[in-house]
């Protein structure tokens, strides 16, 4: 096995985040369901906008923002995901890059704008995001560069790539390619309703070993197995998946293998602002954790604090160093 | 006089605010002056970004976050400012009407693109502008809506109108109308480079009776006299203008007029994250004191919490209900 270029590369909707404080009234006017992530189109996402407050944009995408915490916590690290080339585009690129992800697939020349989500905070800090895919459609096999994914350590997907038409086969082609060169692939599972959609796919990918380390919240473990029952549910985590951590808020993480299973406390906060992209940081924190060898443990840790500093600002990027962060919590860079 | 339709009506430049954490040395390195606003072009807008870091964006432009402020505090306010038919422009269109302000300037068809500032917030707090007019230099005299202007109770103009070459007429146009209909007309001076630029055409209008109310800061208004004498400088404000005020950071504000000299404390704040649109929030509260008739010291009081509100996150935008906490406050609203 080749000596990797990448510690992660990760691929995913690329999606330009729109944010506007809420109120419960709101969601419930415009039919959204609190929490989750809905996929819309063109007019829907007109008319959401045109009723939201004034906003603050802020790059996403949730295997974009789990790369940047990574590139922010010291790791090598690259992205796909697919915008147009637009002002917005133009923003989502610059975003990435800066944070210091490599980041070269070819924006769209034609078709739908770079994507947006319509993201409602509400007054507790839950986001709700009604998501406009655009360019984010138009990611395909073709743009999975194999020898990048090869020198890649560890391979990350979203499950969001379930939903753009052809991004699920740029998804099989990478992990295989990854699987192919000796390396490793993670999942998330994104959104409940996301594994609504695809669950019989997903625990397919789980079972075959296409991925091999499942990232899921106590919901879209729920989902995924249709249970309420926790502890049933993580059983059949452990006997489907090499590797799975479910996040639980501020019930911290369980991280269950074979051979062991390891619960990581959340890291205090002072105050929630917004939710968005306390998951893709948790990931990202657990992603370095790994890459450094720190051990499920200091991973989740790792995990806990990265997902705590995101959210208590708007927006799903890091605004401080999360490896100076890490290092003053006496944890591993 | 005829009932006002408005209680503030705001010409400005229209700007969307890019803002990115820095350090020193990143001043240091690129020639900029700390604290300061510097007009660029598009080379030198380019080459900033490229070296800038990941950004958060929100809308801006001195004026248009004042009157932000003043609608959000619950008076009719409406905006006359340059975007182009472009996203940015979209994105900026929707966030100052969805703040509750009558936009209806006309977006350019053809021309620059819409104007951004690049801004650098260093770990103190201090923003750094680096600001690419585009379509803003594009405000006419035509943009102008007579009508508009006359039903306006006050108009606000910023010192940075002077930058663009026909807004200024645009300015005095205005000007002129709001008299003519027994209006009054404020100005913030914006920026001490900007007083630097213009400062006997700034003195002008003061002597001329064309402003009747001016805002500055401690540095603008050392600028506008040349002096490093704050209370010979004060003085000469008295002498030059009807009602002069004067923000002095965390040392609070003091009003001026040839009556009375009233001093106003700052709000106190927990962090300072980003000064952006700390002066644009105080004269957004104090103008909304004058609409209310709540006297010098309580305008002053009403300024000092809408600055410290904003200066407490990234971006020049309010992120709360100012009227909600005014009311908090125990000021009037």
């Amino acid at each position: 096995m080749a000596e990797a270029k990448y510690d992660v590369l990760a691929i995913g909707n690329a999606i330009f985040d729109i944010f506007a404080q809420t109120d419960e009234k709101f969601l419930a006017d415009h039919g959204m369901a609190k929490g989750s992530m809905a996929l819309i189109d063109e007019p829907r996402a007109a008319a959401i906008y045109r009723d939201m407050g004034p906003a603050t944009q802020v790059s996403g995408g949730s295997a974009a923002n789990t790369i940047v915490g990574i590139a922010n916590l010291g790791a090598r690290a690259a992205y796909v995901g697919k915008v147009k080339d637009d002002q917005i585009g133009k923003l989502y690129s610059h975003d990435i890059r800066a944070a210091g992800v490599a980041f070269e697939t070819a924006a769209a020349k034609d078709g739908p704008a770079t994507g947006c989500s319509y993201i409602l905070v509400t007054p507790d800090g839950e986001r709700t995001m009604n998501t406009y895919l655009g360019a984010a459609q138009d990611l395909t096999p073709s743009d999975i560069d194999a020898a990048q994914v090869a020198a890649s350590h560890l391979l990350y997907l979203e499950g969001y790539l379930w939903d753009p038409k052809n991004a699920k086969e740029a998804f099989v082609k990478a992990a295989t390619i990854a699987h192919d060169a000796g390396r490793q692939v993670a999942l998330t599972l994104s959104d409940s309703f996301c594994v609504d959609r695809y669950r019989d796919e997903f625990i397919d990918l789980m079972r075959k070993g296409t991925v091999d380390l499942i990232f899921a919240n106590e919901s879209e473990l729920h989902s995924l197995y249709q249970t309420s029952d926790f502890d049933a549910a993580l059983k059949q985590l452990r006997d489907d998946t090499r590797l799975g951590v479910v996040t639980r808020s501020e019930k911290g993480c369980v991280v269950v293998s074979k051979l062991e299973t390891v619960a990581v406390p959340a890291s205090p906060i002072e105050k929630l602002v917004d939710t968005t992209g306390a998951g893709d940081l948790f990931a990202a924190g657990f992603l370095f954790g790994m890459v450094r060898n720190a051990g499920h443990y200091n991973s989740g840790r790792l995990g806990a604090l990265a997902a705590a500093e995101v959210i208590q600002h708007i927006g799903a990027r890091p605004q401080v160093s999360l490896k100076e962060l890490a290092r003053q919590n006496g944890l591993p860079v």
